[in-house]
């Protein structure tokens, strides 16, 4: 791998997996330089990316991987917070930067916006007491979240009773607070993605339907079929939200739909697995979107390019299936785009992800679901 | 760069431009690994996909480099024919064939198919008295063009009298024989790209229309706007030669029309210029296709995703303008989809391409002169 002869620009991404990786994708017809700084067990983007590991903990490294990059954007919200304040202090351009970061630990979000926006009834607990007087109010069961480090799933756990409860707020890293929300009866959890460039210009893809299964997002769905109302309102939040976390660059938005009431859930400020159907289904894909914003670059349309998209993620069963030994398979299942992302097969991790485009959305999943059967993946089981 | 851990496949490219580069970009997301064998001042692919370096002309060097790939395909058909024979003989799968590749001599194509396919009146040259020959009888001015090794206008050239054409003649190299024809009062120039597996399935992507100036494309456009019956000759014709050529991968088939009637003039068995356009604009890129094809995976939906599409090259006048220097600008100027080649920038060159996709084709052609006049590129000149 030679680096491009003279670039457009120079963007440093801090992970190297898949969202790193698409962005490498989205990057090169671009002629955008994107290199990876990346963790030692980070798979995805080294086959795509001029990639070096190292701790990205480490203001220090950061810097030095900095050096030469237009801006520094990230895979993941992994980094600490005082790290990406101790590289802005450097003068680096870090896009989003350590104020929007900060907003994805779930205590910090609700601390910061309750008082403005719409959440699901909660309380930040930091011991089984804190858990126990919720409950007191709002009764059991009650769903406990890690504020931060979670993901898939991973974090978000039902308690029953204080036995449960205590178990869970044991298990927490150091430090790291429970938010405490009542197990909500939705109708409907829905993602929008809104890009956004530093002086606050944005622009709204879509709103989707995500499906999830024991928190890991199996399906997401566009159009979302939720209503024209609770669609606008899920948008005015996000772009609300957008503008008070003063996100630059993608930005997810998941909120819930529940008694026909948008409430927020959580944030991601990056490319999020809510909008990679965008790279097939909509004009321009959220992550040649997210470089353009976090370049400050005119952004382009997030028109969708027909009526229904599909996303299915690939996630192998027990014993794991490698979706790349199914590529030609999935392809002669239905007609979908691939895009496996070189993971080591688990059980339950997302190793890739297909995408449908189609006129009718019953035939347009039905296609995704054959080439993710097709691939061996848990996804292609039915959600409803 | 370090190759996928597993890849779904493993193509090999001989020829290291920008159609490598963008068959790469059209493989990471399927798994496939692409590796590319380029010649010593090939631009574009390297930063894309492993390179290495070597005599293309060499069956010994592609025998090597083809070790440990399913298939061997190209970037251009500049290897010789008998190489490629020597490679087929070795037991590689070469996808397209040598009987294939051959049919991309100008003069080779007429003589095996000039009894069962429509041509311009012509001749075979190999001599002046061969130029004088056929001028005694279609009048001056003819068109010569070398049979082989042109591209982008290079080796086609008008002679209005026998002077002329003798220095033509004098200036081919050794061996190469010159096509000669009327100068011919052209409705329109069109093309048609066909992706056809071993089997003989194919698909056949919308016919566009091609501006050229002095022999160099600059802009492509669908729908082609030629009325529907020379439409549909046009594709019959293209899928006609695909079957006589036994193509394998991508092919695209040039064609005049003139007086109405719809004439063959070149192929080019590979991924082509005039199907750039199918990146942004149709469900299936012809990078994409072409693999899938050659790999005999199941083909994708050549449908266009919205009713016009433009497609302009990027190409410096003098002095050159780098294009790099100013995909933002472009991106300004309209909402289009930029595609840069990596490729040092000289008066003439085509170091990328830009596309614009919507509704209306006086909208999105604006779209896209808009944005190549952002880049300094002589194609937003407004040819006709």
């Amino acid at each position: 791998m030679t680096h491009p002869l003279h670039p457009s620009a120079v963007v440093g991404v801090v992970g190297g997996g898949q969202l790193a990786r698409m962005l490498a994708q989205a990057a090169s017809p671009l002629g955008i330089d994107l290199r990876v700084l990346a963790g030692a067990r980070d798979e995805g983007a080294s086959p795509v990316a001029p990639t070096v590991r190292g701790d990205i903990d480490d203001p220090a490294v950061l810097a030095e991987f900095a050096r030469g990059c237009d801006v520094l954007t990230f895979d993941h919200e992994l980094v600490p917070v005082p790290t990406v304040r101790a590289v802005e202090a450097e003068g680096i351009i870090v896009r989003p930067g350590a104020n929007t970061l900060a907003r994805s630990d779930k205590a910090r979000l609700r601390a910061d916006l309750a008082d403005r926006f719409p959440f699901p009834a909660h309380a930040i607990a930091r011991s089984i007491t804190d858990v126990e007087a919720f409950a007191d109010s709002h009764g059991w069961p009650v769903v406990v979240k890690a504020a931060s480090g979670g993901y898939d799933g991973r974090g978000v756990h039902v308690a029953h009773g204080p036995d449960r409860a205590r178990v869970l707020m044991t298990a927490l890293e150091p430090g790291v607070p429970a938010v405490v929300e009542p197990v909500l009866d939705l109708d409907a959890e829905l993602a929008v993605v809104v890009a956004r460039r530093p002086g606050g210009e944005h622009r709204v893809y879509p709103v989707v339907r995500t499906v999830q299964v024991d928190g890991i997002c199996h399906e997401v769905r566009f159009p979302a079929d939720v209503g024209p109302s609770v669609e606008a309102e899920a948008v005015s939040l996000a772009v609300a939200v957008a503008d008070a976390t003063d996100a630059v660059g993608v930005l997810a938005v998941e909120v819930f739909v529940t008694g026909g009431a948008v409430l927020l859930n959580e944030i991601a400020p990056r490319p999020h697995n809510s909008g990679h159907w965008t790279i097939d289904g909509a004009a321009t894909s959220q992550f040649e979107q997210h470089l353009r914003a976090v370049l400050d670059w005119p952004m382009g349309s997030t028109e969708a390019i027909a009526p229904a998209a599909v996303m299915l993620n690939l996630i192998p069963g027990d014993p794991p299936a490698d979706p790349r030994d199914a590529v030609s398979a999935a392809l002669d299942a239905g007609d979908v785009r691939v895009h496996v992302y070189d993971k080591t097969p688990r059980p339950g991790r997302k190793v890739g992800h297909l995408t449908a485009v189609g006129d009718d959305p019953v035939r347009v999943r039905a296609r995704a679901v054959a080439a993710a059967a097709a691939m061996g993946s848990i996804t292609a089981g039915g959600a409803p």
